[in-house]
């Protein structure tokens, strides 16, 4: 096995799994994203090679992990969240099963759950939400939403990297039928010491989502009336 | 902090978090669920207070933590995959809320995009699908699924517990409107050794699902097409 794909988590740091710290402090060469935790990375041996993604486009990162997998290097490619949601991890598959370089997938935390969860939003419950519908709010193709869909989907509504058109999105849903005093939440560095939390109403979201630093992710549904920030001690800049 | 919700991930012990393995490690009681590996409830202190919530309703397991906290253990109460991802954690949290024991709820790695991962499927892919949509095949409430707003849908739709309204949910699908070739896949027991992954199409999710034991996760959408088990070192059983 020569390249493996680990999901970081949230941001939290002790939300990565224990089979992904692991192969983080074994590793040869540790590819990572911005968003992952710099106490994750610190847990690469001294002698590992570190590589930020930052400024890399997604071709020259697939073609690194080539390489890199190629030179008989252990590598970790280390994302944030979960490789497979949003997170590009089936274009860096492909692209190391093309190439014949063995490969592993090791899932993460994905936000799509542990963000709302860290504000005390259930994105299932009974009698409130048995649907979750996972968008994301800006994408690489820059593709517009298809809001009646979205607005007859039911549930809860989840979106990723929803800051910059969660006005444009909320307008977009009302105007499909969605009730602009549905509850909504937007959340900002979720599991985090400094996560912010604006619990709004679906006509406020964008309001609300302004105000926030990235990364955003925003919740729309009956399951935001829920939120509330509960106790936690704060696991973050801890790993056991 | 006395009541600790935690998501066990999946299947395989390997995908529990550093800061879930920590508390397991640590607590008083440990509350688990059937579907929680054993290698997870053997990880908990010789002393610990072991209590399999099999058999038991949801209402007692509420009242079971409420007094477990009231009296001053430290309780884990580990869940399959995420505790808020149709595993009830909400209303247990509520539970807890209104008996004012405080509590913290731990992601876990959810099987949304985990278990299509261990069969190579990505939930998310450029150009095949933006969006996930999540819901059960089975319910407590034993509700009809809305196969109208699924189909429209697009994107990737999960299916939780989906083994034996698998062919009642493809006929509505079609008759909803979506193509019956749709490439879809049912996968048994996810990232465990002895998962089984059926590749198939939307018409023959059905026949498929019914070969499979539970717990039996349904994939729908172009994304199934990527479909293979990647050659992966399966950590099942083991934990750092």
């Amino acid at each position: 096995m020569s390249v493996h794909l680990v999901g970081a988590g949230p941001g939290d740091p002790g939300l990565v799994t224990v089979r992904g710290l692991e192969l983080i402090r074994s590793c040869d060469a540790l590819v990572y994203d911005r968003l992952v935790s710099p106490e994750l990375v610190a847990e690469a041996p001294t002698d590992a090679l570190l590589l930020s993604r930052d400024g890399i486009r997604q071709e020259q990162v697939n073609e690194l992990l080539v390489s890199l997998g190629r030179s008989g290097l252990d590598v970790v490619r280390l994302k944030g969240g979960d490789p497979f949601v949003f997170g590009r991890g089936g274009e860096e598959a492909l692209a190391l099963a093309a190439a014949g370089v063995p490969y592993e997938v090791v899932p993460g935390v994905s936000s799509i759950a542990a963000v709302p969860a860290a504000a005390g939003i259930p994105v299932t419950h009974r009698g409130l939400s048995d649907r979750v519908t996972v968008v994301a709010g800006s994408s690489a193709a820059g593709n517009q939403l298809d809001y009646d869909s979205l607005a007859a989907a039911g549930g809860t509504i989840v979106v990723f990297m929803g800051r910059e058109r969660a006005g444009e999105l909320a307008a977009g849903l009302v105007g499909a039928g969605l009730s602009p005093d549905l509850p909504a939440a937007a959340i900002s560095h979720g599991t985090m010491p400094e996560q912010t939390v604006v619990v709004s109403t679906l006509a406020g979201l964008g309001e609300a989502a302004e105000s926030l630093a990235r990364p955003t992710l925003l919740v729309i549904g009956e399951v935001v009336s829920l939120a509330h920030v509960p106790a936690r001690e704060v696991a973050a800049g801890r790993i056991a």
